[in-house]
């Protein structure tokens, strides 16, 4: 017999302005059995340095780099929120982007990704978080995502502030080892300690670092930019090896040859 | 046996940014079953003359007549979104409302209104609607809500434009003959035309009237206000025993005496 | 004797902030006698399946359609409002784009188009239409624009939805036949049906194709993108032998070689 | 036989979202011949010591002292634009409260004032001013004004700053001799000087004064509040005899009772 | 001699867009020395439950708090930033709210409070805060406060969230034993745990009662209002004998009476 | 002995959201004397044509102006705001320009730029000016930049609307002679008059060429785009030997090459 996937809720069916609000109206699943991927959300944002709101905010590096471990991205940029809203902008989070996501369609006409024809996939909710205690969130979130893990499912994941992806990579190096890593993003948090903290956004790929989650000649950094402290300019991510693409590099041409180097750079380990 | 009543997820339980957005974050019925009440939207606005938006916009005064049949309100005036948004201001409709009302708990503390406890409510998502052809629309609306209230289930209603009460009024009537009316609004929407059209924002109660859906000694009209063509001046409701409480008798004082008023004008019928 | 052509109201003559808002503060025309072309709204929007507005709404796509008729465009990108507002963002519609067109000058310093010194223009206002009744309105459009066409006058239209470019193109081609097509959008809309409705924005161009309103070997749509249903991927217009360039094409290049090539492929046609 | 009278465009006629925007899209006129009173506005704003906007704001203060010249308001306090806009609020001035008057009809339910059925009135537009030289747009305002009233015209004028009650004032006192003036804002605009200069927008009512254009006895300022420079408090207003109505005696109450006692204060003088 | 108080930077010596932005462009003070009075700032915001924003957000409720534990307030509502900001409007805190201080002279006109004139006021700046460290950042805000308290300095505080009312009072009561306290808020903040976390912005006065800070019949919480857990209600602040005034006993009617009753209760005690 | 150089207050000594507002932090000097560079604002807006609020916003064309004349700019364009705020955009001037400062770090990893190893610099506030009367505005500017100017410290400004460069410029050439100058813009601003008056926005670079404050084979207009009055064209610069690249000679390419090309046309001298 086979399997019947979830597709989803089609804008033939309901209009797009109506329906609950899952990611992409697909169906809500309060079990992992089965799941190939699943979408879930981390609304928290106490990790931040400058402005909050990211509990509440969609993450597009974040989000991003989840897909990208294992297929193509099936959102145009321009139906993604824009990563740097301005401080009067919408905000955009897990909330928010099941909010934008029911305009999307199953098939993606530039890249021919169908990702629903071969993949069994479900929003699973957010993970529980106690928004008050970082360390003991960050312990909350690998749980939560080493029981996505752990049976093989993909977590596609809304955030949150930087923060999460040092949990994450908890959970993801415990089922694989030391993984690769695409990291788009104007800031490479590497930082060792942001106001006499370990756990913050900016200290996330130092954490990884240091207790091995990454197999760092297969991280890649793309898009840094901006001002730093004087004589910091990325050398902990120099000294391990990281490839860096500053956003300099990525502006007036088309970054597919880029993306072709990053796939062999990944090659086919996880 | 206890029967079990649905309760919104709590904030206690998962933070208010967290979790599927139903209606106060309550579970989400496919089947109207054992339902006392239901929160169900109506996404759409083809019907208004000024500003569409309303498939996305939550209509206050059209929730708070739905809710007055059987229920005080359990929202406080600053919890809901404002009556008037200028023209710069956000939407609100079945979804957005759903979004802002996470952060409503069970219990009133004013009024001591505590409707989980008595009553088994549920969010049954939105009606079918094609977007395009209103009388189609207001046909489908009719239907959806024929079977909601058929076996005693009371929807608390968002919409949408006002276009969507005439239909709502077809089914309730058909199911408790005439009703008495509570109508929160600006405007009276007693038209028999707009632009030569039968159906609109504008006429839904002379259409409810001329249907016999309306027990019309029992309908009162609040808030009435503004500027209107010469000679109308609310003459259809007078001529057909409307209580008419124009805006300006609203202001500067509690409308405490009004609703007390209000509660006996409607009695014990539906 | 020569005839006395219209121009703008002159940013010397009073400041921008001030004068009665038409069309580039053009004069405005109750007959269109000796127009060579005309602005007209369009001010409706009942026929989209996402975000309503475009009543007040000014939709670059169409706009820049009706232009590429018979001249080059006088607006810089800079000056057009964006193709793709937010969700907060204000919306604008063709009292709106009117509002915004008083900054825009005469001569267009990067192409030399001077086109208020060779033709005979006015603002002559909007189109009649009802707002509740999508074909009625198409009718009530394909009226307008027919006469403001059978004498030779361009209309240069600001919408209102994409349903309207429909009775547009029927208004064309009663008179001139079987007409070329320039079409800048995010979506081909040629789709049968919309939840059912064969009148939508969504369906322009099926229907005009169907009525033989379009040489549909000159038929360029640029800029398609983002997702669609499974097995749809613009097969129809594929069918049809439009030339589709998608948006992916468009992207870290001039368009200038892409703009030759369409005017070669219009041709010295309507 | 019968002058017909102007009225506004009805909603009846073209949907309010279209046609072209001038004040309650009356009929714009080019000649003041035969008018009883006409809307004209001034988009200046370099008078203003805090936010500028105002060529595009409309400042209800100005608005409504110059109607309470020789009508009630027909506007609700809905309808009318926030007097007191926050840092990211639109901004409206003579341009845009034409856009927003498109709403009001041409009757006011709540005070029966159907002034289009008693007076001919136009649009007329704005006056020219330079925009950079604030004595010499004084000087064209007063220029202006005074064509406006010499025959009788009662200007119904949307600023602008409140500079430019100073040099309608003059206008005015040319025509009529010293007039009262009924005037609501939060500040009573009597300095004697604004960073060393003479002409500013908080020194108007002083200017006023000294050159003898106000019937001292016959002011009154309505809603005065805030904070000020330590020792002013009003002296010059009440040295010379005006009613000053502070804000705090206007909240949690009708202004009925006041505005009875304004009528008495006003008599029938100008 | 006579010592020389601080005052603001007056409008008359430069205009209020300009200077550098302290709270009422007051002097910026190094040191606590001499000071009567003093403005700081508390940005951080990660103890709220909601929508975080406070590390620039100005918290009205906390800010006329401190300040009325010795003088009346002298801004008046209007130029209070909204207590209730909704979800797209701009966010202030301790930055912000010196922003629009600019604004602000230096005697209230309403009630004749000039407290330049009898106090040594200055801006301090903001205290010193880790951001992802709740507890931490309690001890840091005690630490400061405790600085500015002991030698008589009264801090006029700008938030930041609630929690930091409780590290505040354990500094003032360390000076002054058990306090009054006037809380105007929608919300009691008596939670014994937010998400199993004893510090939240929800739990702050009842950890205070804990611990002996709060003179418990000299506490009135005014504005309490919406919905809550069955079974709360404010059990709490009744049981240890605060006075609680709900937001439904504030509507339509003058709190001058309340204001003097809350004198009397608060007396002469700190 | 070594002269101990200013540097921003640091984000890991104060978290970003705290602290005064200077520029990047910098210290506030009230003296002149040591600086190398200072950060100055220009609070005025009265000399802009169409939508005002430069006295709060910052003009990014005349920021890296005057950065250019020493040193390379040390933003990234994505941390200075947009150049073409849409309408309902947050405005940005000397004030909200400081605010969004404090995100940037002392050292610009793209270019490796360092300036504050190498310069004195400080905030020295704002330019007194009096608001009202462009000319003596003017005459403010000039002096106080001369004062800057006379001792070798290079003034960097936020203003304010683009009149005041040409005040800014009369400083410069007193101390210099004729200066080289880049200047980013939409518009050449070499009108002659405006609406009549010589001194407005438009006007600055003609009023500089008449008083012989530029060296003008080593003027570049980078940025020209739009349209204009016929026949005006950019004229004057051409007459006057400005080089002049339009915008659509900076799309889609990098402005590497081109940026080699000012720095060689602009040589060593002033």
């Amino acid at each position: 017999a086979v399997k019947k996937l979830n597709v989803p809720l089609s804008g033939k069916d309901m209009a797009r302005c109506g329906g609950i609000t899952s990611m992409m109206r697909l169906p809500i699943a309060s079990s992992l059995d089965g799941l190939d991927a699943c979408f879930v959300g981390v609304p928290i944002d106490i990790g931040v340095s400058n402005r909050p709101g990211a509990r509440y905010s969609f993450f597009p590096g974040n989000y991003r780099r989840m897909i990208t471990i294992r297929q193509s991205p099936f959102l145009s940029p321009r139906q993604l929120p824009p990563a740097n809203p301005s401080k009067q902008s919408p905000q955009f989070g897990p909330r928010e982007i099941r909010n934008q996501s029911v305009v999307v369609h199953e098939y993606n006409v530039a890249t021919g990704a169908a990702p629903f024809q071969h993949l069994m996939v479900a929003d699973v909710g957010d993970v529980w978080v106690n928004l008050y205690n970082l360390p003991d969130i960050c312990w909350s979130i690998r749980e939560s995502f080493s029981k996505i893990i752990k049976n093989g499912c993909v977590p596609i994941t809304a955030g949150g502030d930087h923060t999460i992806t040092y949990p994450i990579l908890q959970a993801v190096a415990a089922k694989h080892g030391p993984v690769g890593l695409v990291h788009v993003d104007a800031h490479g948090d590497c930082a060792d300690l942001m106001l006499g903290e370990k756990i913050a956004h900016g200290t996330s790929f130092r954490r990884a670092v240091e207790e091995g989650l990454l197999d760092t000649k297969r991280v890649v950094q793309i898009g840094l930019r901006g001002s730093d402290y004087f004589g910091e300019n990325n050398k902990f991510q120099r000294d391990n090896g990281f490839r860096i693409i500053p956003a300099t590099e990525c502006w007036h041409k088309s970054l597919t040859p880029l993306m072709h180097e990053v796939r062999q750079q990944m090659g086919d380990r996880p």
